[in-house]
C-alpha cells in the first residue's frame, strides 16, 4: 500500500486520480522506473539507482529530471520514516496520440512510498524455471523501462511454492530472475548473464560486480545457458530491496551451503 | 487534442488527473489498445477492434470488459461527433507493487475521442527503413498491447521526408511498420509477415485477408525478408485509421502504379 505519493513534485489530491490519462508511461509504457530500499532512514545505493535512470533516459531519448529534484522528492517521502521501498517512475510525459515524441513534452515524475516487502531477511530461496521468454533487444537491454508484460507474465504462471523463477530469453541464453540478477559460483569465479541483449543491469549487481574482485573473486559477465545453471556449485540472486539471496532449490536440484554469497552479504552488509 | 474522454466510463474532472498512479498499465505497460476510425458517425469495424481486445485480455490473462459496455462509452463519447478517432485502452487495474498481478483487480477502461487526422486520404506513401528492431515473443505477438517503446525508438528514427518505417524483428526478418501492417504483390498473390514472434494482427490487415480471396487474390501469411520487399511489383501498407496506402518510394525505390492496392480500397470502400 502507498503510504506517500509525490507527482511531479506535488502531493495528488487523489491518489486515484493523479496522471493523465495521456500521460506516455501509460499509453506506450515509455517511460523507466527505480525501486530502492529505505533501511535506517537512508535510501540505500541511491546514486546508483539516479545514475542508472539517468543514463535510461538518455537511452530512450528524453531530458532525466534533476538527480537534485528527485533527491528532494525522496526526502519528502521519506521523511521521519525509516524503513520502506521507494520507487520512482519517470515518463517522457503526457501528449498526443502516435508513438512519435512530440518535441517539448514535459517527463512525469511519480515519487512513491511503500512498506517494506515482510520477507526481506530470506537468505536463500527456492526457484523455478519460467515459460515466458524474453525478447531480445540490444537498444533496450539493461535499462529498467517500463515495458514489463513479459515479466508479468512470467510471474503470473505460478503462484506459491517458488521464491523466483529464472527467465531465458528467446533463443534459450538465462537473462535473468524476473526481479533479480543471477550469479552462479564456478571455479574460483563468479559469472552473471552479459545482458547483450535483454535485462536489467541490476543495481545489487553491480555492488556484486565491484566487491567481488576486492575478496579475490574474478567475475565475468557473459552468456549463460540453463547447464551452467544448474551443474553450477552454487548460485545466487540479487535485487536492490532484497539483496544477495542464495539459492537452496531450482526445480528438482538443491544446495545447502553458500560461502560465495555469505561472504558477499558480509562484504556489502547486505 | 482530446476531445472527450471517460474513464471507467467517468469524465474525470481534470483530465491532467484521470489515472492512478499505481494502474498496471503505467506501472508495466500490463493492458492492451485500438485505434479505430470514427467516420460519418459509425466506427469502422468495430466488432474486430473488440474482438481483437478481448483476445489480448484473454492472451495477458485478465477479464475483458464487456463489450456492451465499451460500445456504451463509445456512443457517449462519440455523441453529436460525424468524424475523429476514438482510442481505447483497457488495463489490468490499479494496485499493488511488483510483477505478479494482485488477485481481484478491476481493469481500467479507458476511451478518448481525438481528431482525425490531417493526412487521412494520402493514397501513397514513402517509406524507409528503420534501425530499431522488434524483439520476439510468440506470447505477445499479434496482440496489441501497451509495450510499445520500440514503436516510439523506431518513430523517433526520423522526423520529416517518410511517412512510414518499415521495421524489421531481431533476426531480420520483416515484421510490419512502425504503425501498419505490410503487404507485398507477388505473381497474382498477396503475402503478409505471418506475426508469429510479434507486430500486430491488424484490424485492416484481417479485412484484406478476408476480401482479398474474393477478389481472385489469394493471400498467404508467411516469413518476409528485405530482399522480398524490395523486389515486389506492389507494396502496401495498412492500418485501421489510414486505411490501405500504396508504397510510392522506399529508400530510393520507386513504385508508381498501384492495381492491387486499388482494387482492394475500392472493394473495402477505404
Amino acid at each position: 500500500m502507498t503510504v506517500t505519493l509525490l507527482v511531479n513534485g506535488q502531493p495528488p489530491a487523489d491518489p486515484a486520480h493523479a496522471i493523465a490519462a495521456e500521460d506516455r508511461g501509460l499509453q506506450y509504457g515509455d517511460g523507466l522506473f527505480e525501486t530502492a530500499l529505505l533501511q535506517g532512514g537512508q535510501v540505500r545505493f541511491l546514486d546508483d539507482h539516479l545514475r542508472r535512470l539517468q543514463e535510461g533516459c538518455e537511452r530512450l531519448g528524453f531530458p532525466a529530471p534533476g538527480g537534485d529534484v528527485l533527491r528532494a522528492e525522496i526526502a519528502r517521502v521519506t521523511a521521519s520514516v525509516r524503513d520502506g521501498v521507494v520507487k520512482i517512475v519517470v515518463t517522457r510525459g503526457a501528449g498526443g496520440r502516435g508513438y512519435r515524441p512530440a518535441a517539448g513534452l514535459r517527463p512525469t515524475r511519480i515519487v512513491a512510498l511503500y512498506e517494506t516487502p515482510p520477507d526481506l531477511s530470506a537468505r536463500s530461496i527456492s526457484l523455478r524455471w519460467c515459460e515466458t521468454r524474453l525478447g531480445r533487444n540490444a537498444r533496450l537491454a539493461g535499462i529498467k523501462h517500463l515495458n514489463r508484460l513479459e515479466h508479468v507474465l512470467a510471474q503470473a504462471e505460478w503462484q506459491g511454492g517458488f521464491d523466483e523463477g529464472l527467465m531465458l530469453d528467446t533463443e534459450g541464453e538465462v537473462v535473468c530472475a524476473t526481479a533479480a540478477n543471477v550469479f552462479v559460483v564456478g571455479d574460483h569465479t563468479l559469472v552473471t548473464p552479459d545482458l547483450r541483449f535483454g535485462g536489467v543491469a541490476g543495481v545489487m549487481r553491480r555492488q556484486v560486480l565491484r566487491a567481488a574482485p576486492r575478496l579475490g573473486l574474478p567475475v565475468t559477465e557473459e552468456p549463460l545457458w540453463p547447464h551452467d545453471i544448474e551443474s553450477a556449485g552454487e548460485i545466487f540472486v540479487t535485487n536492490a530491496v532484497r539483496g544477495i539471496r542464495s539459492v537452496a532449490a531450482l526445480g528438482t536440484l538443491r544446495w545447502d551451503h553458500y560461502p560465495v554469497a555469505d561472504k558477499l552479504r558480509t562484504a556489502l552488509k547486505v
